[in-house]
């Protein structure tokens, strides 16, 4: 058994390392590399392939609800970032700077965009002319770049790849609608395309992004019980509009300010998935994103016909949509097993002899251990029930844990002992700063988002009646 | 008559001012703006559309190849250009540098990625180990930068998208056949999915890109008679598997260097579209790329079940895989017609009452003048005849001008008087750099590829025995 414990052995233990096992498993799935320069990543062919089926949904969903992609430029000349004060204060710190391009030094330094408001309400501002031009709503993939301090693989790294979508509608209600309907696309996404939980809701004033009048957040606990945030959705009102001239003619023939939002999810959310349902074993791929979906390994592979079945199999549910490869390397079957548990596929197919003589195949789902015989001429329909089980079996294990951790404190000690044991701990706010601070310096604690469901009466902190009740959490 | 030509005149003239039609077209048909810091662009919905129409093409047949996709850093270290010699030097002179992140200096300035050899070299040294790791061949989109004196949109822009594939391979027989094979796959997609017509052969040494052994381009001719470069692909040797060190311990147990190669095509493709096929009324876009393949112009759109017989006919059509539109804002008709020529749309298609009471439909493709009517039953199966009937004739007239612009010419005088009529002109070449370049002084045009049929015997400029029969021509 040796050789089959290997890579198990080389990952550690979940429970008690929990972020050297994230290391190790994202390393030795080979799903990503750290890059030459400090704080980068290179994202290798099995975690790239987690992303393209990433944008590959998400984008379906943007194209029907009517978004249109677009690419903007990579630099920024930094004076476009200073024309909104908020936004200047919260990314100049963590822009990368180009000031020598050509073999001559720039009249203007230019910052590597952290984001593109600022180029894209500019560009938006020189678009936008009259109320039929409204609203204009769009989105680019693309790379940005904050210079972060300390960095981890997919969660936090100088730069890495996300969409960001930016709309300009002609009155503030309907900007404030399409910032809730991006984040409810949000959820629907994470929960059916990723199989993850998640809270959504209004940020505090303090969590909020720069430059906007109100950010709203979609947040998913982690194996760990800490929370990661995994999208957001910004409402600017008239800042960006009033920074960059985007005014329009109305109706009635007056020059009037656009209002703007933004949203973006990044490749953090391939950290989501990993921190969401990996395993001691390594990690559990959700069936829509994985890039192989059934594994086949072929027992007793030299004998004859038992190669020549396995593709076939691997042809017929190929053919069927479904993502399967056949494991034909000269490995043990516990190797092959053991590699393909620690890569996450969320379905192995064993077919020996056997099994091929008696019109059967074996399949194990990745989040299970017993092993079960299904009829081979059924394969493709088995193979997506199995998958089409999994996925919401994932769901409600995670939806599970987030229930189960999340519990409501009426004290900061409740609080902090509610956070050191990894849970979501509700609370009653007042709203004021100093109060979100002291959770913070308390319990190293942050307000993730604000409960829609407002319950609570009194602060955690100062006492005083609770506007709100917040939803606190140790964060990524 | 006056709103009809209205679009038709704010275009110059293609004939005479060839280069200001090629502005006014992808300005006014809104493919692409202008950024705020000089030589960028921002490609619009209408022209990233084509892009990504573009990308799915091509990557699909990377894929089909078993190339797999990844993601590299946007940022090299500056020391990592020096590795390879002949690689700085053509590139460092028109690279952006970083000198400044996170608020301080850093202590190696950065360069923005003008192509990946280096950092993809780095990594596959450290990922390539034995003979079984071999052949590795990936793949990247992305945004490259390179600082350009003069610019045009999509032609030349300081930062454009692209795909750079780079591949390390055992021998130097398997490397260089990828690079001819991946050559190959370029001319079959410029042929079948943008219906143009190219020359491809292997560059000349002054030609080639820096840093390879070999560099092999496929050439375009465009409206003017002058040549596009639309993609090159290069056999590096083991110059950036030496300056990397990507070595491989081999079946005997020796450790051996690898050999690399890579290839691009960008965004430029879009301006070989462009102006491979567009005419005095503006774009014409093949098929397979084109945003919108039918356009739908309801006729007395006010009159009762008009706009509903138009909307269903676009939902039938959009059910069979085509990408239709129906034009239901208040212009008139004609207003439509023009504006929808000038955008390239293959197929129109007019609905008036008149044809929705007689079972028929009128349609009008965009390389041809005739209306014709069908029966409206027949409406899937006829529109995906004539948008492959035009994919042919597009082909067809475009390398119909190409052959009929292809001379031979014997002299100096004979070179000029051919590329200064919009002409390839083939040629004698000794093979010497200096007759090259005196090529160039002479006649303002370059080795565009050498002929595979190598049929002349004298060097057109020293009169020596031909090595090459090469392509001349006036090139972008």
């Amino acid at each position: 058994m040796g050789k089959e414990n290997q890579f198990v052995k080389e990952i550690a233990d979940i429970e008690t390392d929990f972020p050297q096992w994230y290391t190790d498993v994202v390393l030795k799935t080979k799903l990503v590399d750290y890059g030459p320069v400090k704080g980068t990543m290179v994202i290798r062919p099995y975690g790239y392939a987690i992303w393209e089926n990433i944008q590959r949904e998400m984008d379906a969903r943007f194209k029907a609800a009517g978004v249109e992609n677009a690419y903007f430029p990579l630099l920024i000349p930094m004076s476009f970032m200073t024309k909104e004060a908020e936004h200047v204060e919260g990314f100049a710190p963590e822009v990368a700077v180009v000031t020598h391009a050509g073999g001559a030094k720039l009249e203007e330094p230019l910052v590597i965009r952290p984001t593109s408001e600022t180029i894209i309400g500019h560009m938006m501002g020189k678009w936008v002319e009259s109320w039929r031009d409204l609203p204009l709503r769009l989105n680019q993939w693309c790379n940005v770049m904050r210079w972060e301090k300390t960095t981890r693989p997919f969660l936090r790294t100088s730069e890495f790849l996300w969409q960001e979508g930016h709309s300009v509608y002609a009155t503030g209600e309907a900007a404030e609608e399409e910032t809730l309907r991006m984040l409810a696309l949000y959820r629907e996404f994470a929960e059916t395309v990723l199989c993850m939980p998640v809270l959504t809701g209004r940020k505090t004033e303090k969590e909020k992004f720069a430059g906007a009048v109100a950010t709203y957040g979609m947040e998913a606990m982690m194996h760990d019980g800490k929370s990661l945030q995994s999208g957001t959705t910004h409402y600017m009102g008239q800042n960006f509009a009033k920074a960059f001239s985007i005014q329009y003619t109305g109706k009635e023939g007056a020059l009037e300010y656009g209002y703007t939002m933004s949203y973006g999810v990044s490749t953090r959310l391939i950290g989501a998935i990993i921190m969401t349902h990996g395993d001691a074993r390594g990690l559990i791929l959700p069936p829509p994103v994985a890039p192989v979906q059934v594994i086949i390994v072929p027992i007793a592979m030299k004998k004859e016909g038992v190669l020549d079945a396995a593709n076939a199999l691997k042809e017929e549910l190929k053919a069927a949509g479904i993502r399967a490869q056949v494991d034909d390397t000269d490995n043990s079957p516990g190797w092959k097993y053991n590699e393909w548990e620690m890569k996450g596929v969320p379905l192995r197919i064993e077919l020996g002899p056997r099994d091929i003589e008696a019109g059967k195949f074996v399949a194990v789902r990745r989040d299970e251990t017993e092993k079960t015989e299904y009829e081979r001429a059924d394969a493709v329909k088995t193979v997506q029930t199995l998958l089409g089980l999994m996925k919401k079996s994932l769901f409600a294990r995670a939806q599970q844990r987030m229930q189960s951790r999340t519990v409501t404190a009426g004290s900061l000690d409740e609080l902090l002992q509610g956070v050191d044991g990894g849970n979501f701990v509700r609370a009653g706010w007042c709203g004021d700063r100093a109060c979100e601070d002291k959770v913070k310096e308390f319990a190293q604690a942050t307000a993730r988002v604000i409960d829609e469901n407002h319950t609570e009466t009194t602060c955690i902190c100062c006492g005083k009646p609770a506007k709100h009740t917040v939803f606190f959490a140790r964060a990524y």
